[in-house]
């Protein structure tokens, strides 16, 4: 089955939703991947349509923007 | 365990939202709620802290605000 993936940059928001959304799915479902540490993967998440951190990108490639960390072009500076 | 409980209020951004929400967590964890249809628990949300809908309360009482479908003042009207 493929992975949801969980974009965040560390901030608290993100770190507070990733901790609830691992509360309710399984934590071998997604995957997590901190923006701020690998911004190599800043542009495959901007094509993926996420906007702002914290992000869910679901299996089916629908973007579920949670509360609100920071924009996608803070995280790149 | 106690429940997540899901608002909505039946928008498409609030459908679909459910719809990815219940692919990632199992449907027995949470509980959905029409606020357009279900009024008298408006209030209710708004105690937990809901300011917009669609948005997920946790079990440890959370509130994760997922995009963006309306404000609960129009879910009001």
């Amino acid at each position: 089955m493929k992975k949801s993936i969980f974009y965040h940059a560390g901030c608290p928001v993100c770190v507070s939703a990733e901790h609830d959304i691992l509360e309710i799915a399984s934590p071998n479902q997604i995957e997590i991947v901190h923006l701020g540490e690998t911004k190599n993967r800043i542009e495959e998440a901007e094509k993926a349509g996420v906007q702002s951190v914290p992000a869910l990108v679901t299996p089916n490639g629908n973007v579920l923007h949670i509360n609100f960390g920071a924009h996608l072009t803070d995280v790149k500076n």
